[in-house]
């Protein structure tokens, strides 16, 4: 067990939410590729990514024969924001034996028998593997309040209570990664409506997406104060403009490899396994 | 929910272990490459599992769209014997938010508290969904038998029990795919040493697999006894020989796309969205 770890987040300027500050999302340019290469060429990016996937392939493999960290990724976005896609993207990276998706929708009648936490904590990878959440406690300060299905005496407290909680993570050694992919309204209604004309994508399409999409702006402003509330040196928050999906890939892989890679792990010495010979 | 399903296991009988049939391993040459494309040709074969790969995307996402069948994929072998390069073999073929992976170790404190099949049907994948089992209930006919962890009268019932067990499930609507994976000692070995002398490897080697590997011939037997007794119309059995990772490969994947081919599953209708424009 470690101490709160503050990570390295050295680069990462570009993505990341400071902590303390107040953050503005209308001031990301959803369709930007700052930080790519060549000025945002898709092919060098592409190609980047790719040797991301290996290093992260790399840092796995120290994850997991360290067993001393987890690694828990939240992913949050408007609907069609690419979340699914992020997670493939990651998966390139890593040994599926040791990784975890999980996804949370609608709470069910019994987890609304308990607090926000804890379906959450039920699914929380344990040491040496890495978890990814496709959503995750924070709907319950975003569609909880944009959609008014608890009053603000109830879901803001919660930032407090997230902090807290994630700290406590932290301080067991997970490493926490907090994304939200920044999509624009055309973008949206672009991926939306593509969905609805493939027969083959209708399965992905919800009529609730329509709602949500109709609170636009009340959802961009209760994600500004999760971003502003919620990002910690422990628990960071990165906004990827994520129209592009090429690039997006890129953002994430960059922030969860750094990250990583500023553990500096190494694999662990087995002395005893010196010179044995099998027969 | 359906009825119990025989699965469609045409053009499997390469691998397939017939039902009720007295199955000798010793007949299955580990090295082996039979009904891959061009007799073995290796680029050849690789190149139809890339196809195989693409083929089990289809699959997958008429699965998670139709949300009436789950699939279950159980992989037994050795130790080394590639049960989680298989596993990355399939996620080529998987969404990997609809996927999980369980490995089965040795039962926690908890679970000895319960009957062997409380943590297994705790980790069953939900409708819409594919679980890969990396070992399984299985192990309690085999590593328990072989390491006389528990005597005969507990451990014989169990083929009967699991057989019960899986028809349930199959009734439900699970898709039960059981693969061996078959090395030789001599491949094994390879494998080991190679974990041993590799120290980024150590942490995949467990002394413990020496013991199991000196009890090779009670494991081919124990081995034996399952293919025989737990092969079922419902719940298959596929021997595929796994020396060569990229014939195993191959060999999985055909499996398990013909299988979920033969489900002939169509993307539901969904008339509401028919003409739908968003703005």
């Amino acid at each position: 067990m470690s101490a709160v770890t503050a990570l390295n987040v050295k680069g990462l300027d570009t993505w990341l939410v400071q902590s303390g500050e107040r953050f503005l999302l209308r001031t990301i340019n959803s369709n930007g590729t700052p930080g790519a290469p060549n000025n945002g060429d898709r092919s060098k990016t592409e190609s980047a990514t790719k040797d991301l996937k290996l290093k992260l392939l790399d840092q796995h493999a120290l994850l997991q024969s360290n067993h001393a960290k987890s690694v828990l990724i939240v992913l949050q976005a408007m609907d069609a924001g690419g979340k699914d896609g992020c997670v493939k993207a990651l998966y390139g990276g890593l040994n599926p034996s040791g990784a975890e998706v999980v996804s949370f929708g609608v709470p069910s009648e019994e987890e609304r028998q308990h607090d926000v936490l804890w379906r959450i904590h039920k699914k929380l990878p344990a040491l040496g593997r890495v978890g990814i959440f496709n959503r995750s406690h924070y709907e319950d300060v975003l569609a909880v309040r944009v959609r008014n299905i608890a009053p603000p005496a109830i879901w803001r407290p919660r930032f407090e209570f997230f902090n807290a909680f994630e700290q406590e993570l932290s301080a067991s050694g997970t490493i926490i990664i907090k994304f939200m992919l920044h999509i624009s309204l055309d973008e949206q209604r672009a991926r939306l409506q593509s969905r609805i004309d493939r027969p083959e994508k209708h399965w992905k399409f919800r009529m609730g997406d329509l709602e949500d999409r109709a609170l636009w702006k009340e959802y961009q402003a209760a994600y500004q104060d999760v971003l502003t509330k919620t990002s910690t040196a422990h628990a960071p928050w990165f906004v990827v403009p994520a129209d592009k999906k090429w690039y997006r890939d890129f953002a994430i892989l960059t922030v969860v490899t750094t990250v990583l890679e500023g553990l500096k792990m190494t694999f662990p010495k087995q002395p005893e396994l010196q010179g044995l010979v099998i027969d």
